[in-house]
């Protein structure tokens, strides 16, 4: 471990190394238009400070139109670290990330947040990589009606709020299968449904398809009292395709709770959430834990290297085509004010629905799928 | 106008303002692991500076492997201004233009560069927001044997390089009709094939279907001497199964000759190229112009702002998933060496071809492109 601090991230240096126009011109490159902050209740703050978390929030406006009254929605992403070790007994390791949780929705609700999504597997540490198998699958839960459920609900119609909540799941009802889920609680409290992770990652250690297998059940979207969702966990950020079925079935927002470590992923981490909502003209919230997470015994990385005992998260952002996030290593609440209306507006703007062409790649895809296909390579005659 | 020196790039800036860790930090989070720049002959730098452009190498490798050797193309960006004023007449026009880009190959090819390509449209000023026939369509030409064909073949040979020329295209051949198409020339002089626009922008003034339509030629991939090659034209970069679509055809580095002016899309040209290239595991290489272009005619813009007479384009960069380039506003070459090899082994490495799910999506497709689809949306019950 170096004693060094970690990095914060780069608005952070950007806004102390840069002055003036570099700034205002780095910015707008890197990030689009400049999103003000929002003004929160005192409230809010306090309890953020003490409970040691950060706390942002910005808005993004859109358009005025005629006919419709703007939409604004506050989208709130939440990132943390575990709070015990991994060895700790499972209920005391979900009992103290709930409390924790609690805490920061709480923190969320007081700035008036409407959707809520937290990261992936969120009630335990990312414990895929041991290839271990307890006690790490008990921490998989019923979607619908779970300990973390129950909970969650519970906050959901106190505070009036949507709570996208990702978890382990053990398909009880059906036949006891291990599913990577996403529970979409409504503000009522009651649960609209769930979505599953459709791309299961298979690299060096995370060969996450030694606990559970990818979705069958396609690319749903949620429509709650607060706009259209659809949910892409984690390794699927990486398929633009996955992206583009959530925003052809109506998703104004899709949000990837993820799990991923910085030196394998964190170049890619800007690009890809940003991409998604440029060419689907939705909004899109990337969401990483932070922290370092110990795990008791050694496991191996597809590197070559021996003995990792560490996963070293980071995290920062995102909301939307372009925008800034949170520090890369503290817990964190990150709120984005939205007017929803904007997604039809960059629809019409930028035409890339009517432009698609899905008959072609529909077409061509099916092609492309058959083992006998032949690519398309013209050579010098 | 602004009296203002235009804005030259982000890197610029970084490595004036970020100092030691941040610096490095900042980078490495933006563009990935550092690649060295390449040493140049000295000529081919003398070159540079008397044709008034900048020159930039650098070196992107890859792990040696035991039983393919290291395949080490230069690939070429350039991005250029035009010459001549646009009203001018056309010959002179395409005849300036001509001789620049004869420097600019001259200077590539002394920095050893491999595959060359130019921008968009490369020999006209780009006049498809004034909706204007005359002169404009009179730069159209014939891909396999135009002025500007044989004047590149003869460059090609000459130099042992690959070019792609983008032009106008007047399908004298066939029916007369205009396309936008990149013409593949071989390092023997040869016309290997051509490619043509997927999708064409409807975008404010740049209704470019007032001039040419959709390509119907699917995604060729060109096998040159130095690697497999595919040509995604400018708009359709926004469109991600475009890219997947050369990349499924075996390309192994996707060019992406554009045109776009600085107000409308720089926010999106750092993303777009560099998301490509991570969800295919190939290079991508985005070039756009530079300059200024005036008109001797008002058009209107989609925003409703009136009278516009003039287009500003930015550039800088691309090759790669991670990667910088030139400055915005300088003509330029752009050279980076690269190994092939790195395109399988990213797609080993992160399994996005493997974990694709064709299949799914070919069907998901089909469905979502009928009239009669009805979105995946589910309520509270």
């Amino acid at each position: 471990m170096s004693a060094q601090k970690e990095f914060d991230g780069i608005e952070a240096v950007m806004e102390e190394s840069l002055k003036g126009r570099n700034y205002d011109e780095v910015r707008r490159i890197l990030y689009g238009r400049a999103y003000p902050e929002l003004e929160l209740s005192q409230e809010s703050k306090d309890l953020a400070v003490n409970g040691n978390f950060e706390l942002k929030a910005y808005s993004i406006s859109a358009q005025a139109e005629q006919l419709r009254a703007p939409r604004r929605v506050r989208i709130t992403a939440i990132q943390n670290s575990i709070v015990l070790a991994t060895t700790a007994p499972v209920c005391q390791q979900r009992k103290a990330l709930h409390e924790k949780i609690s805490v920061m929705i709480e923190v969320a609700a007081l700035a008036d947040a409407n959707i809520v999504c937290l990261q992936e597997a969120w009630t335990m540490p990312f414990a895929f990589c041991t290839r271990e198998r307890l006690p790490w699958t008990e921490f998989a839960e019923s979607a619908e009606g779970g300990p973390t459920t129950q909970f969650l609900s519970q906050l959901a119609a106190k505070y009036g709020i949507v709570i996208i909540s990702p978890i382990l799941e053990r398909d009880d009802e059906k036949d006891g299968v291990i599913w990577n889920t996403a529970v979409v609680i409504s503000h009522t409290g009651k649960v609209i449904g769930k979505s599953r992770k459709n791309h299961i990652p298979r690299v060096g250690d995370f060969n996450e398809s030694s606990y559970y297998m990818e979705s069958t059940l396609g690319h749903p979207v949620f429509e709650t009292a607060f706009g259209k969702i659809g949910i892409n966990i984690c390794y699927g950020r990486h398929h633009p395709q996955n992206w583009m079925m959530y925003a052809l079935n109506g998703a104004e927002i899709i949000f990837n709770p993820s799990a991923t470590v910085g030196e394998l992923s964190e170049p890619l981490w800007g690009i890809e959430a940003r991409n998604a909502a440029i060419a689907n003209h939705c909004f899109t919230v990337a969401i990483n834990r932070v922290g370092t997470e110990y795990f008791p015994n050694e496991f191996t990385s597809g590197d070559g290297r021996p003995g990792n005992t560490a996963l070293l998260y980071f995290c920062r952002f995102i909301t939307i085509p372009f925008f800034r996030g949170l520090s890369r290593t503290r817990d964190g609440v990150l709120i984005a004010e939205v007017d929803l209306n904007l997604c039809r507006q960059t629809k019409d703007t930028w035409g890339f629905r009517m432009t698609q062409r899905l008959d072609l790649y529909a077409k061509s895809l099916e092609k492309a799928a058959r083992p006998d296909y032949r690519p398309d390579i013209r050579r010098e005659k």
